[in-house]
C-alpha cells in the first residue's frame, strides 16, 4: 500500500465503448484525464490493459506516481460485487467474472473500490454536480439504453442483489416492443436512443421524410443524440413528432419510480438529454407531473445533470475516498 | 403519560371498509381484538370516534385499562405525515387533514404513531410473519387496488415526500385503461380486483359466459376475492382467462419492481391473492422471474402473506413499541 502522504485518489469510468480516467488532487479538484476506446468484444485482459493503461496516462498527466495515489474508484458496468470489486458479467461487454477491483488494487498499489457506472454517476452528481444537498435522489441517464441510480437516504442504493437501479427495465407497455433483455415493453425499448432509431427507421420504410434518413443507411446504425437534437431544433416533422412521443414516455416512467421511490431531485443526463436541450427536458418534467402524485411531485426537483462525462469518474473517486476514510 | 408499568401496546389498522384494533402483551401476543365498520364518506371526527370505540372495546377485552398502554401505533390510508401523525388526504376516505396521532395521544394518555396502512402490514409481516430475517423487502397487497411498502436495509423506506411506495400507480401499459388515480395504464387499472371486475363485466357485455354472472347485477358491484377463487378453482373459463391475464400482469409489474429494488423476500398478500389459491400465486411467481434479470432473482424468495388481517394491527404495534424504545 501507498504512504500516509498519498493523497491523490484515481476515478475511472468503464463503458463499452470508453473508458476515462482522472485524477483528483486533496481538494477533490481534477486535475488531469485520460480517455481511450474500450472494444465490447475484447476479453477480460484486453480491457483491463486498456484500463490500466488509461489510468497510467493520466497519472502521468497529473505529474504524479501511482505512489501518490491514496485510492481509486472505477464504475464499470454490471452486475457486479461493489463488495468484492468482481465483474459477475457486463450487459455490453464480453467482460465476466473478473476480479477487477482486486486487480487494480494490485497494480496502483492501493485500495481500489468498484460500483456500477450509473450509480458511480448518479454519486457524482448528488455529491458535487445537480443533485447536491438531497438526501433522496433518482438518477436517470438516457442513452443507448436507460440507467439509473437510486440515493436513499444520502447512500447508494444496492438491495439484495447489490446490483438494485435497473431502471430500464420496468415494463411500461405490457405486449409492447421487444427489449434486449428479451421481454417486450421494457422502458428502454421504448423511449432510449436506441428505441427512437428504431421508430424513425420504421416511419422512413413507411415513407416519412426526415433529414435523418442518410445516418440511417446500415441496419446497425443508431443515431447520435446530437444528429437527435439537431434535427428536433430544426423542426424536422418526424423527429420532433417521434421525441416528443418519447419524452412522454420517459416522463411516464420516471413518474412511476417517483410514485414508488418518492425522490427529493432526480437527475436527468445521458447522451440524448444533453444533446436535446430545455424544450425536451421541459416535456419531460410536465410528463413526470401528470403521472405521479401531485404529493410526490410537489417539491420534486427534475434537474439536468450538470457534471456530463466527469459524474462518473467523480462518483467513482468521492466513493473510494470515502471507502478509505471509514477504514 | 401512562406510568412505568405500562407494558401493553395497541394497534389499530384503519381501512375505508372497516377498522381492527389489538393490544399486544409485553410478549408481542395478541391478547384481544376488536373490529367495526368504517363509512369512507364519514367526516373526521365521527371516523375518529369509530376508532377510538373499537380501541377501547379491545382494551376492555384484554382485561386492562388505558393506563396499561405503553404506546399505540396505528395504520391509516395516506399520504400522512409519520413525524406528525397528521392524516393528509385519505385516498378512498374523506378524511383529511386531521392529527389523528396526536388526538390518539390525548384520548389514550401514550405515545401514538402513525403509519400508511400498507407499510404497516409489510412491516407486520417483516418483523413477525413471512419476510422475518430479510434486510430488503417488498410488500404487495392486491385488493381494490395495488398497494405496497418498502423495507430497504432493515427499515421502512420513505421517500422524501414520506409517502413512497404507491406501486400501484407505475405505469405497466402506456394508453391502458383509465385508473383511479387519473393516469391510463397504471398497474392497479390492470390487475386489481377492480380492474379484474371491470374485465369480467366487459365480456359478459359480449355475451361470454360465468358463474359469476350474478354477482354483477349492479354497476358498482366489486366480485370479491372468494367469488373469483371459488369460479377460478371450479374452471368457470372467462374467471380462469382473466385470472390468469392478471396473474401475468401482477407478475410484471412485481418483476420491474424486483428490477428497480432488488428485494430479498416479495411478500404477496391482500384479499385476492390469499382467495386464490396456490396456482395463481405460482402463476405470479413465474411471471415475477420471467420480467426481472436473473442476478435479481436468483436468490429472490416470493412468499404469501403469513398474518392475514392481523399484518397491519401487528405492525402499526411493533413501530410503537420500537418508538417508545428509542425515547
Amino acid at each position: 500500500m501507498n504512504g500516509a502522504m498519498a493523497n491523490h485518489i484515481l476515478g475511472i469510468d468503464l463503458g463499452g465503448t470508453k473508458v476515462m480516467a482522472a485524477v483528483f488532487d486533496a481538494s477533490g479538484n481534477i486535475v488531469s484525464r485520460a480517455r481511450a476506446k474500450t472494444r465490447a468484444w475484447r476479453d477480460n485482459e484486453l480491457v483491463f490493459q486498456t484500463v490500466a493503461h488509461t489510468a497510467e496516462q493520466a497519472i502521468e498527466r497529473a505529474g504524479i506516481t501511482p505512489d501518490d495515489l491514496r485510492a481509486l474508484g472505477i464504475g464499470a458496468p454490471g452486475p457486479l460485487d461493489p463488495d468484492t470489486g468482481i465483474i459477475v458479467e457486463s450487459a455490453n461487454m464480453t467482460l465476466r467474472n473478473f476480479p477487477l477491483g482486486p486487480r487494480l488494487a494490485e497494480a496502483f498499489h492501493c485500495p481500489a473500490i468498484v460500483e456500477n457506472d450509473v450509480n458511480a454517476g448518479t454519486y457524482g452528481e448528488y455529491r458535487k454536480g445537480a443533485a447536491r444537498g438531497a438526501r433522496h435522489v433518482l438518477g436517470v441517464f438516457v442513452g443507448t439504453g436507460i440507467g439509473g441510480g437510486i440515493i436513499a437516504d444520502g447512500a447508494l442504493y444496492h438491495g439484495f442483489s447489490k446490483n438494485a437501479g435497473e431502471i430500464g427495465h420496468i415494463i411500461i407497455k405490457a405486449g409492447g416492443p421487444r427489449c434486449g433483455c428479451g421481454n417486450r415493453g421494457c422502458w428502454e425499448a421504448l423511449a432510449s436512443r436506441t428505441a427512437m432509431t428504431r421508430d424513425i427507421r420504421k416511419a422512413i420504410r413507411r415513407g416519412d421524410k426526415t433529414l435523418l434518413k442518410d445516418k440511417l443507411k446500415q441496419d446497425t446504425d443508431l443515431i447520435s443524440g446530437g444528429d437527435l437534437g439537431k434535427a428536433y431544433r430544426t423542426g424536422d416533422k418526424l423527429v420532433v413528432k417521434i421525441m416528443n412521443r418519447a419524452a412522454r414516455l420517459i416522463g411516464a416512467g420516471i413518474g412511476s419510480l417517483v410514485n414508488v421511490l418518492s425522490p427529493e431531485i432526480v437527475v436527468l443526463g445521458g447522451g440524448v438529454v444533453e444533446a436535446m436541450g430545455d424544450d425536451f427536458a421541459g416535456r419531460i418534467d410536465e410528463a413526470v407531473r401528470d403521472t405521479a402524485f401531485d404529493f410526490m411531485t410537489r417539491d420534486l426537483r427534475i434537474v439536468r445533470a450538470a457534471l456530463g462525462d466527469d459524474a462518473g469518474v467523480t462518483g467513482a473517486a468521492l466513493l473510494a475516498q470515502e471507502f478509505v476514510e471509514r477504514q
